[in-house]
């Protein structure tokens, strides 16, 4: 068996348990828990994402990706919390144990969590909406995000971060290639700068495989959920990770390259015709003050329109 | 079975053996065989590519794609004559196969058909070249273009065509995206202008799926060979075409709709840089007069090189 790379003096190069293709790296677990909180040191500051001056708002979902992230983060000495939105999904139970594991992580880290109960603040849960519309999807995200970021800014929080990791990125890059979504290709940046109403968001994540993820998150017992939601209904998005990953495995460290060089040489290019990509303005909601591209915002028009009805 | 969408009256609405998915469309043997040559058509004239008052030259390997491009040209009225260059392939009788196709679709056709012996033009064949270096496919396809420009310059032809398909060109551009090849991304257009020493390139058949194409061919009975050669160790382009393969049969029309949407809107980003990614200018060979990276180019090194070794 290969020997740790990092194990310095040679009496203590002990047998490599685990293996990062993409990295061709032989690491002990001790080296591979260290290594992976400095590469993620490393992302944070090569992109400029936030310093150990500024408070991080960590969006949890109870999932290996934000509960690793989260504990990385407190390690490496960051202040950082959690934000908790319960969706009120009681398929498989789902957000009963999505609540147990953040506030568990919550409880192990020591950190303040925030719950926000999509019941209480809207009237309504993603059962509710999905009985009404197909789209319930997409509106969970925007539903999620809506809190986000107007919690992030009442708490006083600097950047609001999520737990995208490599594979995410790399499949979604592709599937917006293959579709040439311009709008989407010319900000795909991980980490967007506060502005018109927007807290600051990262994705310190971005160079991490799924792989190693989970790793760390089993290897530091991270009392994480490993379903993921029961009524997620994204078809499109496993394809392209599934073909993502059949090029990974012909070439271990394609997708990193895929979306580092994406970053590096591709998205300036069309960064310069950001402006032109996007369709609509964005605007003040008139209600909660969020920003949004129409006025009321998607989310205090949800609350009008079927706020109550699942009572 | 579904009727032909393009046989007028209700009485002639004959049966339609043939479905294009990707255009949704039910044809008969008949108007798949007009509607094929009109598509043709059309993109000549979208992308400007030749007109009637022009000689062409059509660069055909005895494969279906460019026998079918150089009989449809002919059925359209173009005035298009044939070159062939005789690589010298031994292996399963390859070359000598496929020089008995070009001739026998150049009579059938009526029209001239150039011949370039590779042998006695450079004093070696590609067997040769490949027993004295690994590079002899992508040597193969420099010596092609040299010749094929060369004599069209001399010959007077306006525009040199080849058969590259919709399946070539949206693997090609699949793979080019996956490895951010921006030199070849600001560039791949279907037809590119006479310029600094080139003759105008242009790939008529860029909009036809392969399945048609072959279709076309043997609907037509043309003398094509269907073997690829078989000293071809292309690994990879294979694997994005079946990377392409699988999204097309999820979706029909993706392949025609990824390759035409880059050329609306990503390719003029990426061609606002193009001078940038040029890494070397041109220059014009002292020995042979052709545009070319360094002087001698490389055909004339190689026939100093290699010249008369395989003799």
């Amino acid at each position: 068996m290969a020997r740790c790379r990092l194990c310095r003096s040679e009496r203590e190069r002990t047998p490599a348990e685990i293996y990062l293709p993409a990295h061709r790296l032989p690491l002990c677990r001790k080296h591979f828990l260290s290594w992976f909180e400095r590469y993620l040191e490393r992302t944070i500051r090569t992109f400029r994402m936030f310093t150990r001056r500024e408070r991080i708002l960590v969006a949890v979902s109870g999932g290996k990706d934000s509960l690793t992230l989260w504990q990385a983060l407190v390690n490496l000495g960051y202040e950082a919390d959690g934000l908790f939105v319960y969706l009120g999904i009681e398929e498989n139970s789902f957000s009963l144990l999505s609540r147990r594991a953040v506030e568990a992580m919550a409880e192990r880290l020591g950190r303040p969590l925030h719950v926000v109960d999509m019941k209480s603040e809207l009237g309504f849960t993603i059962p509710d909406l999905r009985r009404k519309t197909r789209k319930y999807c997409s509106m969970c995200g925007t539903v999620k995000r809506h809190y986000l970021n107007s919690l992030a800014k009442r708490l006083g929080y600097s950047v609001i971060v999520t737990g995208h990791n490599l594979d995410d990125e790399a499949s979604s890059l592709l599937g917006n290639l293959l579709n040439w979504n311009l709008k989407y290709l010319s900000r795909k940046y991980p980490v967007l700068p506060a502005e018109r109403g927007f807290v600051r968001k990262a994705k310190p994540l971005c160079r991490h495989y799924e792989r190693d993820i989970r790793l760390y998150a089993e290897l530091r017992r991270l009392p994480y959920l490993a379903e993921s939601c029961p009524l997620s209904e994204e078809a499109i998005r496993p394809f392209y990770a599934e073909l993502m990953d059949r090029l990974e495995e012909r070439a271990p460290g394609t997708k990193l390259r895929f979306y580092l060089d994406y970053l590096r040489k591709a998205l300036p290019l069309f960064a310069e015709h950001k402006e032109e990509f996007m369709e609509r303005d964005l605007v003040v909601c008139e209600r909660c003050g969020e920003p949004a591209v129409g006025s009321p915002c998607l989310v205090c028009r949800l609350r009008e329109e079927f706020g109550g009805a699942g009572t």
